[in-house]
């Protein structure tokens, strides 16, 4: 049986990848009694003079919220809310996997950004954080942003953030591995979604000061066609010499190639053109941008890829459990910048000098100290 | 320690009453790949296509959410929706060990009707049936009847309609006790919020006939002042006879008292004043209208009340936990009154010719059968 017969089977079998299940149990008339009514009275007689209590008493301290309007699931695009379930569970069963995070799917019959924001902002009370996952770009910007305005839990859309701090942590090691500084790094983002921007926007606070971002008409500035307005406020802080041209001219001496664009679209002859010792994230899925041995013919140092069966593999499920589980524990109210980058660093910190190459910049994705030392280092940040 | 001390103990250790747990173990990557990407695609292509398989690949399909505003929570009042969670986790404990149904809390930040039934019809892909739960009337009324007409699944206010099926059950067999017929009888309800109002017009549908509603300020008729929408709709199908006067006066005469209302507003003499071997249901909590032996004394022949420690407890978990599991196995998209109707028949009739008697009229709570023949109940009668 191949991988996708199996996994149809399998999730038939499951009939959903979650269950819930009560701490509490009722055998008898007394459990019955202080689990339910009238013993239940009790602790909310607490919350409700002391609402931050509801963190003591209640689910809520260490259960996050998955929440997906189903706009832009995987490689599958706008497959709508129950579509989405499986993949929304399966991000639920890592949460719990990887760092004991209860998590619940919650999928949204509406695609409308205020909506789903207004529903969102209702349904908080309940969780301590809010994972928002595969909703297209720019509606994903528009709503994170004003729901972290809105809320006192974190709201983390993990497709941007998990992305981007995974793909820094690469980075990090990768700098160690070609003794390149961020700061003379000329960095290539091919990819102008949610992924693209985000982790833009992280190298830069990070302290990468050349990056310039790609899309399918090449190298996005000012004048670029149809920018959206996210990205439009990104040429305000990318490339700064107001470049024009392709793909292929952006790379002619750059250090750092990142992309989650499409299959196939870099070639041996542009990776040439590269700087020495180049560093690539090729993570188009299943098929990257360029195939890891091409690359490394052609001059690239370190190569990384989203796929399990190469080395490097740039994985969110390293950073999103671990820093839930740190926000939660410290009843972080929000994920600062400071967090993501502490988490990358910590993710890049646990691969060791001894073990550190080309081919072993990442820590492996059930590498059990991960989630650990991610939500120390998230915890350790919390103001 | 007592209750109090002891169920304050207790959810500080729990933290949360409920855990969400994996079906799927994700210890190897192969593991990962079918329960996250990319294997589990495939069950979203198919859902994708066929809506109704969300129902065999996703835990919508054994999924209920637990919906409050925390406007009307138990004795406590409008605590909000924090202080509601633990009362919102208790009924989900309920429902996984009384009918291993997976229940999620869904506490709302807001009370306005029009949100309130947005928000819950935007979660609703995510769930195979929403119990609404401790909403304030008459808001409850306009939020259940406008989501159920929005709906494709079942949505159940269980204060109005779980109170109802078990009085109903218990009435079925205090009929039988007494040798009463339900087209002769005279029924008070006292207390006109959700379950009386629930509770009065499942006994109309039933076959009851001369039912009066009263409150505070005696029998409700079409000049009783301050009536809302849902009352002012009721006084067109009770109190035909157009009585006014106090709750006294309504039950002189009347063979059934429903009290879903206020401790000790019933007195020996109005219980004398009733017809011969009057059913009395006094389930105001944790003081009844009249207390049991009260009423006994005074010539009532069957008395329910709320309460474990008296005979027939009048308790919504025979009826709840059943009625989900059956809508949820039979995929119904709404639970009829004709599914109601039956529960209150299944109920009653697990207690045995044999046992019956005025003093054990209802099956116990920790019955085994009781959520099974429930919810075959409300199979059989799915459309």
């Amino acid at each position: 049986m191949d991988l996708k017969e199996k996994a149809i089977q399998l999730h038939k079998e499951w009939n959903g990848k979650l269950n819930t299940v009560s701490k509490s149990p009722v055998k008898s008339r007394e459990d019955l009694s202080i689990a339910y009514t009238p013993g239940v009275a009790e602790p909310c007689k607490i919350i409700a003079e002391h609402p931050s209590e509801a963190y003591t008493y209640t689910m809520k301290a260490n259960t996050v919220a998955v929440v997906s309007d189903g706009s832009a699931v995987l490689g599958l695009g706008n497959i709508g809310p129950l579509a989405a379930m499986p993949v929304m569970e399966g991000k639920c069963v890592l949460f719990k996997e990887f760092a004991d995070v209860n998590a619940v799917p919650i999928v949204l019959n509406t695609q409308d950004p205020d909506e789903i924001i207004q529903t969102v902002a209702n349904i908080a009370p309940t969780f301590g954080g809010i994972n928002l996952e595969d909703i297209s770009a720019p509606r994903c910007f528009e709503i994170e942003e004003k729901l972290k305005e809105m809320l006192d839990i974190p709201v983390f859309h993990d497709d941007q953030h998990g992305t981007a701090i995974v793909v820094l942590a690469g980075i990090i090691n990768g700098l160690k591995v070609t003794g390149k500084k961020k700061e003379d790094c000329r960095v290539v983002v091919n990819g102008a979604g949610s992924a693209g921007v985000a982790i833009t926007r992280l190298l830069l606070t990070y302290g990468f000061r050349h990056i310039t971002m790609c899309d399918k008409a090449g190298m996005i500035g000012k004048n670029y066609p149809d920018l959206n307005w996210m990205q439009k406020r990104m040429t305000e802080v990318t490339n700064l010499e107001e470049q024009t041209g392709t793909l292929a001219d952006a790379l002619k001496g750059a250090d750092i190639f990142v992309g989650v664009s499409a299959p196939n679209i870099v070639t041996a002859e542009m990776v040439s053109s590269m700087n020495q010792d180049a560093i690539l994230f090729a993570m188009a899925n299943p098929v990257p941008e360029i195939m890891p041995d091409i690359a490394k013919a052609a001059g690239a140092k370190v190569v990384g890829t989203g796929r399990s069966d190469f080395p490097n593999q740039v994985n969110n499920v390293v950073a999103f459990p671990g820093i839930f589980k740190g926000a939660l524990e410290g009843h972080a109210r929000q994920i600062t910048e400071e967090m993501k980058l502490a988490a990358a660093e910590a993710i890049a910190g646990l691969v060791s000098e001894e073990e550190l190459n080309e081919d072993f910049i990442m820590p492996e994705a059930f590498d059990p100290r991960v989630a650990q030392v991610v939500s120390e280092a998230v915890k350790s940040h919390i103001r």
